[in-house]
């Protein structure tokens, strides 16, 4: 085991300068705190001894190779949008920022894909897209997130639906390994059984394998038509078990997302963005898109036919760019309305069977009211992912928030395990999840996640502390 | 290093039979030939020297935990119809059969996903899901194949334009490691982040990192409409480049197969299939499936349309079950129809950027003529998997064909990395591709594939010397 790591030094510090350039290396004090932590400071803040914007693979090669050589820990940072306390330097070192690595490289169109520098915004990369006409799909609500974060997170998204998570879109990988070696995961191909398949072990690896310096994405013809619908019930219960109805259906629907009445308050009260439906405790908003109109209306009514022959109380039908708008506002805006409500945030990840979302919701609540933790489920009804936001109320002690939102925690998990679900759907494990993740998945797992860390990275150098623990 | 494997003794077949049953093993001269080899036995005949027919996770996780202490090889075996060389006994040792373990395990409508034991064949669980009004799409040709090989070698096929490959299809795998510790890759969600993604990992590892007691798979609505087009060209490059416009369309077809007049009339003259299009030197043969009459007829025209002014011939409409079945049949008879043409067969799988198909082939047809090779390509337009299949004539010596195959593929495998491809793009590596990937992937990244190996399999005793050798 390679702890203790390093403490760095001014030869150190130097070496860094000497591989990038002063201009782009700060030391101790010169950080800037942002860098301390990701989106979720409660997952973490530590400082790194050493922070570098770095411009090219020779230069993450370099930095690697230095950092090998010498012990010392290299975290790499996109956008700092992550919500696991991924990225960020727990054992100090370096902070490898990755964000002037934001070129397109290239767009082909005869193999309808798209090559990055992992520093390039998620929302650049869909314009690049959407200015051949093309679609990049994944759309994980923050789209100021790097690309090269949302490839290393495999980032999901209310669009997983029907198009998938990035994973599904990722042709190739180039990046650079703990030792400094450069190398390439498959290539511009549709199918390959050429050695193991690293690039989809990579993808969702956290930071902790390699270094991503490229990456090369499909695309897909832009869809031309799209509507949202939004569909009210008098329970959860029902509203969820249309989920399975739909996805029968001949057309795929792109998303399902659901909200509950109180959730929809919380926005309307504290946002003023406002649902066009004002009935029902639950509501269900399925989004199709098409390639025709025809086919758009088809897969609308059948919806909507399978909707109410449900029990909805109703099916609202937005076709214009504006109604469409305003419904996936009030969606994307939950986590700005819970924090106007509360003065701090938990939250759970957990992705469950479709079938089980209600009956986990329903439990979700009841654990939250045994430890009087305020809990508000919404989130992906079409994948089974519910985002367990847990909230703070001002009057509530340190102790009882910590210790009522990990008892929470545990029962949440355990319901999960308990119903075929897993620990995280979405968000990772990073630093925040890290104490969930053993008891979930049982020694001998954790232990081949080790032999696997340790098959790219026996020194422990990249991201320490992620995922995984080791016995120091 | 753990070579040399201990030599099975009587005391090790008592073993055997007492974790499992005397009737279900067979030793030595008692075990059939056709197990000591696959589809390709010019990629390896070798005896196990027992054979043993499992019917549960107990007793492969009761064999494996003995074949760990006891330092023996196991090879897990299928349908035996793999084509790289992958199911036989290289250094010995137990050759287990999963083929007893072919029971559907459920069919789960909610959750649309069949679990099945790795020994259920293809065509079955096809079946189980039609019978339910569901659609399992991947289609690798074979359909006698067991569905744990599929997924072991994440087998690809026809219908992946549309709809992916096995991986694309695999929510969950529990499988026992080497060790005999029965674990389980996931769960029956939609998606997954955590921990290391090992599921797809494991997905086409030919065996060499676990083995795979159950697997649950996603299935999809049944599609209602299909329909076949055939589009014949003056030349193959033409034909070729229709394939990105195709796939611009808004209709995404569901297989995209190209032939060259040569090869039809190989099958016509051998066979007696007939394709009902007679006129071009290469023909383009695309399917659409859709949810809707009109959306097929939709999809079919925009095509047509695309075909005819890119310069077809002519655009011939199969839209009978009979018709259609009839133009899929002489593409299903190829390797047949070579195997009426020719004494012996070597074969190619490369897959390159769709868009270098036709200069691919081009320059496959150089090389056989160098080497005096009669070499016929065919394949999956659509993915850019060119089945470049080696013709051997009845005057050849055995000496002129092994150094002109293996001249052949040295010569196609350096093209189709020049091109940005892949050394196999469905079948794997196996045995029979062992000398070719060292040399392209590189020296590092064959490293980190001995890395994972050995982070499952540290004593080398599940499937040994395939994708990979070790020094000895």
């Amino acid at each position: 085991m390679p702890f203790p790591y390093k403490k760095m030094t001014e030869e150190d510090f130097d070496a860094i300068r000497a591989i990038t350039a002063p201009a782009r290396v700060k030391v101790g004090a010169e950080i800037e705190r942002e860098y301390y932590h990701d989106e979720m400071p409660e997952y973490g803040v530590f400082a790194p001894e050493l922070f570098v914007e770095v411009l090219d693979k020779e230069e993450v090669s370099g930095i690697m190779k230095y950092a090998y050589d010498q012990n010392i820990p290299v975290v790499v940072r996109g956008a700092g949008t992550g919500l696991a306390g991924g990225a960020n330097c727990k054992y100090g070192g370096i902070m490898m920022s990755v964000m002037k690595m934001n070129k397109l490289v290239c767009l082909d169109k005869a193999n309808m894909t798209i090559t990055a520098q992992p520093g390039m915004l998620l929302t650049d990369v869909a314009a690049a897209a959407a200015a051949e006409g093309l679609f990049y799909p994944p759309d994980p609500g923050e789209r100021t997130a790097s690309i090269g974060g949302n490839v290393i997170t495999n980032a999901g998204g209310m669009r997983a639906v029907r198009y998938g998570l990035t994973r599904d879109f990722v042709r190739c990988i180039e990046a650079v390994l703990p030792d400094g070696a450069v190398v390439q995961f498959s290539s511009n191909v549709v199918k390959n059984t050429t050695g193991y398949d690293i690039k989809d072990l990579v993808i969702g690896s956290e930071g902790t394998l390699c270094v991503l310096t490229e990456v090369t994405l499909k695309l897909m013809p832009m869809p031309k038509f799209t509507r949202t619908l939004v569909m009210p019930y008098g329970d959860l219960a029902s509203c969820i078990d249309l989920v399975p109805e739909l996805l029968k259906l001949s057309a795929v629907p792109t998303a399902i997302e659901f909200l509950e009445r109180e959730l929809i308050d919380i926005v309307e009260r504290n946002l003023h963005k406002m649902l066009p439906v004002k009935e029902g405790e639950a509501v269900l908003i399925v989004m199709y898109d098409a390639g025709s109109e025809q086919e758009l209306v088809n897969a609308c009514d059948e919806a909507a036919e399978a909707a109410l022959a449900s029990g909805a109380l109703d099916v609202y039908v937005a076709d214009t760019p504006e109604r469409i708008a305003s419904i996936w506002s009030v969606r994307g805006a939950i986590l700005e309305g819970m924090k106007a409500e509360s003065i701090a945030q938990e939250e759970c990840d957990v992705v469950v069977p479709r079938s089980r979302i209600a009956e986990y919701v329903r439990i979700a609540k009841a654990i939250g009211q045994k430890y009087n933790i305020r809990v508000e489920p919404c989130g992906h009804a079409g994948d089974g992912n519910i985002h367990t936001e847990m909230l703070r109320g001002e009057g509530m002690s340190d102790e009882d928030w910590l210790n009522g939102t990990r008892a929470c925690l545990q029962e949440l998990y355990a319901t999960s395990k308990a119903f075929g679900g897993q620990l995280s759907g979405e968000h990772g494990i990073g630093n925040g999840r890290l104490e969930y993740l053993k008891p979930f998945v049982g020694e001998r797992m954790y232990k081949l996640y080790q032999s696997i860390k340790l098959a790219f990275d026996e020194k422990l150098i990249l991201n320490p502390g992620k995922i995984l623990v080791f016995d120091e």
